[in-house]
C-alpha cells in the first residue's frame, strides 16, 4: 500500500491522485491544497466576470465531494512550507495555524504557476490586481459590486487579458488593452492577431500596442497608468495580465532541480532528480515533440496529461509523457484563434527550414447558410515535407477548436503535409466541403513548396 | 503531351482533371459528360429543396468557365457508349446525335453511382421519383411547383431518405418516413439512430420502421403505398431512395473487371485491369484501410480522393490511394451524427475482438453557456488495444464533424484507444473539457477494457 502525498490541488494535483487510484486501488492519496477551492477550471474564471457562468462554484471540475468518493483525502487551507526528501515527510501549516508533518512514500509536486509581477511601480496600489486563483477571482468581484467601476486598464493582451477584455466588456465596462509589443494574441502571427484586434475594436474594446507600461499612481478614486510613448491615461481599476512563473520555490529548497523559467526539471516520467518526488503541471519543464526538448508551457490540458502521469508512475504503474504540441484555442467575442506546433521562427530556431503559407478557404459549402471564412498559416519543413504546426482563426461556429485538433493529431504522428491529404475526414455541406479546408490549405502549401 | 481523356463530370472526373493539370501542365485533359452540370455537390441537393440554397447554380463546386480555366476541355451532353481498349478510343454521342469516336493514351472512368431501383410494383407511376441528379433534382422540382404536394412518402431511411425528410418538412410538407429495417440510419447503431428519430419525430417526420414497401398505385392525383404489416397510405408523392449501384456497365462492357457489387475492380494506384485505363469515385470498388481489403463505400469525399489519385497517375505521376475509413457525417435538424472505421459487428466480421463501449459527456465545460450532451460509442479491439472506429451525436454546435475527425486522424495511423489520450488536443471552456469529450470515450473505454 503505497502512501501517495500530492501538493497542489488543481489540474495536475487532481489528474495525478485520480489516476493513482485508478492503478492501484489500495494506494493511500492525500492532496494537500492552500486554499480551499480544489479542482477549480481558473480557464473558467473569465466566464464568471462576463456573467456567463452565475455561480462559481459551477467552475469546480468536481466537487471536494466527488474527489473524497474516489477515496482521496483532501486537506484545504493546507500550506507546504517544507520537503524533507531524506526523512520522506512534508511539513505543513494547517487552518488553525499549527505544524504537522505529512510522511509519504511517493510525492508529487504540483504548486502550479503564480502570475508574472512586473517591475511596474505601484503593482501594490488598491484598485490594481493581479489574476489567477479563485481567491483572486473573489476579491476582484468584491471590488466590482461594491465599488462600480466603468473603466478598466488591461495590461498585457495574452490569453488571460483578452478574455478580460471581452469579460467585462460584456459586463458593461469600457476596456482599454494595452499591450508591450506591436501585435495582441502573440501565440499566433501578427497577421492573425491582427484580425482578433479588429473583432475586438469591433466590440468596443480599445487597444494600445507598442504602449510600455511604467508607472501606476492613484488619483481620486481611480488609478493613473502611464507608459512609454508619453501614454498616460486614468481608469477606474487595472488588471495585470502578463503571463505566469512556475511556483517551484518549494521544490527548489528540497534540493529538486529547476530548468527553463526556473520550472522543475522532470523527465518523461514526470520524475524529478529527487527520487520518489515526481512534478507535474504549470510547475515543471513540458516536453515538446516537434521541438524535440523541454519548454515551458502552462496549459491546463497538458497539466491535465502530466498529472495523469506522474500519478500513474506514482502509483506503480509505467507510463510516460508523450509531450506537448502547444494545441492551444482562444474565443473572442465571434472570433476562434487556435494553434498547434511550431510557428515559422520557432521552426527555424528548432533547426526546421520552414515554409509558412498563408491561405483562407469557407469552412463549409459556400452554398449552404452561414458560411465563414477560414484563415490558416501553415508551416512545413521545405526539405522532408514535414508538418511542423498551424494556425487557424475563423468564427465561432466554424469548428477552429475542433479543426485544429485534425493538424494536432497529424502532427503527433508526425506526417508529411502531403499526408494530410490522405485523412478520411467527414463531408457534408453544413460542416465542411470534399476536401476539408484543412487539406486545402496543406495542398496551397505543396503548391508553394514545389 | 498526354492525352487523358476523362469520362464523367461529377467529383472524382473533376478531380482527376485538375491534379492531372497540376502534374503535367503539357497533358491535353478531355471531360466527356453526359449531362450539362459539371462538378456538381449532389451532396447539396436536399438544400436546395429546403430553401436553404436558393440558386441551384451555386450547387456547383467550380463552374464550367473555372474548369476551363484550368485548361480542361469539357464536352457537356456527350454520352460515351463504348470504350475500345485496343485502338484507344472512346465512343460517344454528341448533343446533335453524332457519333463521335474520341481518342486517349490514358483513360479514367468516373462514371459514379445510379440509384436502386427496388422491385416495387408501380415504380415509374407519375408521382414517384428517383433523386441521385441535379437533372432528377430539377424535374422534383418542378413537380412541386406545379402541383403543390402537400404529403409525401419516403422511401428509405438512408443519409438521402434523411436529409429529403428534414429539407421537405422544412418546405412545409408532412412526410412520412419508411423505412423496411427496425431502426433508422442504419450507418450507426440503433441506440444512436433511435436518437435521430426522436429528432426527426420532433420535428414533425412521421418515421415508420420494419416496413417493407411493395406497390404503389395511383389514386385520384395521389399515390397509394402498400407495404407489409398491412401498410397502406395515401401520399401526394413518393420518393425512393433506397441506396445506390455502381455505373459499370460501360466499362464492363469493355473487358474490365468487376468486384464488389459490381463496382469496378481497382487496385490502389486506381488501375483498371485495362491497361492504361482507370477507374474512380462511386463507380469503384474501395480500399478500406481498417478492414484491409476492398469494399463499395460511395462518398463525394472519397471520390475526390480517388480522383486525384487517378488524375496523378494518368499524368505520369506516382500515388496511391491511402484508403477509406468510411468516415461520414449527417445532419439532420439540431443533431449531427457520425462516424469512422468500423462498428462492432463489421469489426467481428473482420476477425477483429472487438469491444465497443457507449458514453456520454458534455461537449464542452458544463458551466460555459449552451453545453450539449455528445453521446458516443467506441469500438477497440480487446486484445490489442487499437482503435477500430467511433460513432458520435450531438447537437450541431458540439464540433461533432471535426470531432470525429480526431477519432478518424488517429484511426489511419493505427493508433490505440490509449494513445487516442495523448493527443494534444485544444482546450478552453467553451469549445472543450481539459480531456476532450473524444478522450474522455477512449479512457471510458480502457476502463471496460481491464
Amino acid at each position: 500500500m503505497t502512501n501517495l502525498l500530492v501538493i497542489g490541488g488543481s489540474d495536475a494535483g487532481i489528474s495525478a491522485a485520480l489516476r493513482a487510484r485508478e492503478i492501484d486501488p489500495t494506494s493511500q492519496v492525500t492532496i494537500v491544497l492552500a486554499d480551499s477551492y480544489p479542482n477549480y477550471s481558473v480557464c473558467g474564471i473569465p466566464y464568471f466576470f462576463s456573467g456567463e457562468v452565475s455561480d462559481w462554484h459551477n467552475l469546480a471540475h468536481r466537487t471536494a465531494q466527488e474527489i473524497a468518493e474516489q477515496g482521496i483525502d483532501l486537506l484545504l487551507n493546507h500550506v507546504a512550507s517544507q520537503i524533507d526528501p531524506q526523512r520522506k515527510t512534508v511539513t505543513v501549516l494547517d487552518p488553525a495555524g499549527s505544524v504537522k508533518s505529512l510522511p509519504y512514500d511517493k510525492l508529487i509536486i504540483a504548486t502550479g504557476a503564480r502570475p508574472v509581477e512586473p517591475a511596474i511601480d505601484g503593482l501594490d496600489l488598491p484598485g490594481v490586481f493581479l489574476l489567477r486563483t479563485i481567491g483572486d477571482m473573489l476579491t476582484i468581484q468584491t471590488y466590482l459590486e461594491t465599488r462600480g467601476p466603468k473603466t478598466i486598464g488591461i495590461i498585457g493582451a495574452g490569453y488571460i487579458g483578452l478574455e478580460m477584455a471581452e469579460a467585462l466588456t460584456q459586463r458593461g465596462m469600457s476596456v482599454t488593452l494595452l499591450q508591450r509589443s506591436g501585435s495582441i494574441l502573440v501565440t499566433v502571427d501578427s497577421e492573425l492577431g491582427a484580425l482578433a484586434q479588429q473583432e475586438l475594436e469591433g466590440h468596443g474594446v480599445i487597444v494600445r500596442t507598442g504602449i510600455n507600461v511604467q508607472r501606476f499612481s492613484s488619483a481620486s478614486e481611480s488609478i493613473v497608468v502611464e507608459g512609454s510613448n508619453g501614454f498616460s491615461e486614468k481608469f477606474d481599476m487595472v488588471l495585470v495580465s502578463v503571463g505566469v512563473v512556475p511556483d517551484s520555490v518549494l521544490a527548489q529548497t528540497a534540493g529538486i532541480a529547476l530548468g527553463l523559467r526556473g520550472a522543475i526539471r522532470v523527465n518523461r516520467r514526470m520524475e524529478t532528480n529527487v527520487t520518489d518526488i515526481y512534478a507535474a503541471g504549470d510547475c515543471v519543464e513540458t516536453w515538446h515533440r516537434v521541438l524535440n526538448r523541454y519548454n515551458y508551457a502552462p496549459l491546463g490540458s497538458t497539466a491535465h496529461k502530466q498529472g495523469r502521469i506522474a500519478g500513474e508512475n506514482a502509483a506503480g504503474g509505467y507510463a510516460e509523457f508523450a509531450g506537448t504540441l502547444g494545441t492551444q484555442v482562444i474565443k473572442l467575442f465571434d472570433l476562434v484563434a487556435a494553434r498547434t506546433g511550431l510557428r515559422h521562427d520557432e521552426a527555424q530556431a528548432a533547426g526546421y527550414t520552414p515554409l509558412t503559407t498563408s491561405f483562407q478557404a469557407w469552412d463549409h459549402k459556400a452554398y449552404y447558410p452561414d458560411a465563414h471564412t477560414l484563415t490558416f498559416r501553415v508551416t512545413g519543413d521545405r526539405h522532408t515535407g514535414q508538418l511542423l504546426g498551424a494556425q487557424m482563426l475563423g468564427h465561432r461556429s466554424a469548428e477552429v477548436a475542433k479543426r485544429i485538433d485534425i493538424f494536432a493529431a497529424a502532427l503527433f504522428q508526425n506526417m508529411s503535409m502531403a499526408g494530410l491529404s490522405e485523412l478520411d475526414l467527414s463531408y457534408s455541406p453544413p460542416f465542411s466541403s470534399p476536401w476539408d479546408p484543412v487539406q486545402m490549405a496543406t495542398q496551397d502549401w505543396e503548391r508553394h513548396v514545389e
